[in-house]
């Protein structure tokens, strides 16, 4: 029975108890049941988003809630600014322009982050774009970008600030409400630790009244629909039952934990990562590395596929390779959801053992030495494991 | 530990295998063991649509894959004729109307079914309608369209045939290529007995020629990445890995009993239920019942809903109301999935017992009497219960 360690940033590995919760026989999503369970999750979305906007869950991928902002915001016709330093984030404007809307870019080279100034100038340069599109951690680079200054400065103009949080949100901060996040976009199979499937927008009130101003091209991603049907509350249309049952129970876990939290843990385990990353003499690629997940250049000269196929063959360690033009140059590791911090160590061990394996200079130790140092300075607050006290053992048996 | 009964037409009971395949750890989409996965799912689904066309895999509810259907293959501004009986062949128009299509409706009254004849007409009537939006069993009415028989006549027409089939696919005779549907849209929550949130899509080669001739509003939905995704086989974007593996354990119980088999399985089974429902002195809804789905009006004279709850609280009974114009009118009852005779002897009881209750002059007995000799008629081949023998044992522990 090989062991499989998911280490990648999306999806994730999920939970115990979240598994077993799908495991139930399906129940009806037009019952007193339901409409209990989904006020449940969010209400602890809220939590986790820090916002007192409404949340809506759609059943689709991060990219089906990402074209649902784009759609129910800006007309076609409309002028939006897209931050675009990825993969991710040049979705945006993919979408803008399949929907006939006029993507003004600002683009920084892949692993560099925005500058809010430059934001700000382009607000000047556009009074008539609706939107800014931003991502708060790049997927496909590892960069976790400046939302909180990117927010100072939309909220300086009219236009809507809108955040593809998708993989960033409840690992790395952010602050919906106070940054002046008007759409907030979130994918349940990144740090939320639930299997794909479900994505979650917060929506505030401004974005609200742009919406209602607007026709637009949408019936399945038709938001207004969505709050309509808050009400319940409940979803327009069937949703997958069994992922949010499962997304209810890992958000019990991070909930009770708090998510500064959740925060601080993977802020921790990605210095501890990149430090052990840095010692095995590797680079790593993101200029403003995001907490939450660590890219990393391949070493000269190294085959980038058999390494990462080494790691899994070898040690059941699943690491993302890099798309798009950094395909075959890095590689990425996740520190979201369920990760601590002898997985930190795990990993940077197999990198370890396999780059040597594999004839490349790294120090057996170097890393997992270089990572434990930066654990060390905690006591473990961050990363609890409640023993085997009477109390624990009642509250398992609940 | 109370029982529960779900007995509506979607979301329908899961098989326990499909139940345990969702709980086990989640694993990557872009890996050999999911397109693996994918592949024999894809391959299933060719056999229960009996077709030979590319099937896709959405991650949305069925809602998501109509809108797919229309925006794919009518532009704006175009014309298509929609076959409309209840609330979900309505949407169809309604979904037309969102996007700029103009929708000419042939609308019957709930209850009904469509004329092919009319159809014919129709379309002589607008020879410019790119297609014909249908719908094989009306979820609204329990109503089993004439599907072969629409088939024939828009074959002659150079419309393309799209056919709702999200509730009645796997359950009622549906055979995609001899009938000539060039887009068959399929839920997994219905008959093939997977929780809610992935949508199938069968496309022919007619309509991938239409789809590619036209610009369309649509991202998540753009059906051609869809199609280059085949090549993995893959989806564009992170599908629900669970519910695909669910779906998996599901086709392969429909796949080793064959689709003639399940579908002769839920005619018998809606037969012996409009038997019973009849012998009780209740009233069918639909002029032509599809099989999988009992429609019966309540009597007159009772509080419906109150006649649900009871169903519900004093036997764990879950059956779905009426929506729209029929809401408190009808109550409604599946026999599709995992649905066998006794299912069908028990909620024919429940309904007996609390008629009765209810102060009805239902005769206790005659439903479950009248069911017992339709089943009695079959030798229990269409509902096999594999015995405790040396081989069905050793099948359990592979």
């Amino acid at each position: 029975m090989p062991k499989h360690r998911l280490t990648t940033p999306g999806p994730t590995q999920v939970p115990e108890q979240a598994l077993l919760a799908m495991a139930r026989q399906v129940t009806h999503h037009r019952t007193p049941e339901f409409r209990c369970l989904l006020a449940e999750v969010l209400a602890d979305l809220k939590h986790v988003f820090v916002t007192e906007n409404d949340v809506l869950l759609l059943t689709c991928s991060g990219t089906g809630a990402m074209e649902a902002a784009v759609v129910n915001l800006v007309p076609h016709g409309g002028k939006a600014i897209v931050l675009s330093s990825g993969k991710f984030s040049e979705r945006w404007a993919e979408i803008c322009e399949k929907f006939g809307i006029r993507p003004v870019r600002y683009e920084v080279p892949w692993g560099q982050p925005f500058e809010p100034g430059r934001v700000e100038q382009l607000l000047r340069q556009h009074p008539d774009a609706v939107a800014v599109f931003s991502t708060l951690m790049e997927t496909s680079t590892g960069v976790g970008h400046d939302i909180k200054g990117i927010g100072q400065v939309v909220g300086r103009s009219d236009a809507l600030l809108v955040v593809d949080g998708i993989s960033g949100v409840g690992a790395t901060e952010c602050r919906t409400d106070a940054w002046g996040i008007d759409v907030l976009v979130v994918g349940a199979q990144k740090a939320l630790m639930t299997p794909p499937g479900l994505a979650l927008l917060a929506v505030s009130p401004a974005a609200w009244q742009q919406i209602e101003s607007i026709d637009r091209p949408a019936f399945y991603f038709d938001l207004p629909a969505y709050r309509k049907a808050l009400r319940g509350p409940n979803t327009p249309y069937t949703p997958a039952i069994p992922l949010v049952a499962a997304l209810a129970e890992s958000l019990r876990s991070i909930r009770s934990e708090g998510i500064e939290q959740v925060w601080a843990r993977a802020s921790l385990l990605s210095r501890a990562t990149r430090a052990g990353i840095e010692a095995l003499g590797l680079e790593l690629f993101a200029a403003r590395p995001a907490d939450g997940m660590t890219a990393v250049r391949f070493p000269e000269g190294i085959d980038g596929k058999a390494l990462l196929g080494r790691l899994q063959q070898r040690f059941g360690v699943k690491l993302a390779g890099g798309q798009g033009p950094v395909a075959g140059k890095i590689f990425r590791i996740a520190q979201m959801g369920l990760c601590d911090e002898l997985d930190v160590i795990s990993t940077l061990s197999a990198i370890e053992l396999v780059l040597v394996e594999m004839g490349q200079p790294a120090k057996l130790g170097a890393g997992v030495t270089a990572a434990s140092r930066v654990l060390a300075q905690t006591g473990g607050e961050l990363c609890p494991h409640p023993g085997a006290s009477d109390e624990a053992a009642a509250e398992l048996r609940r």
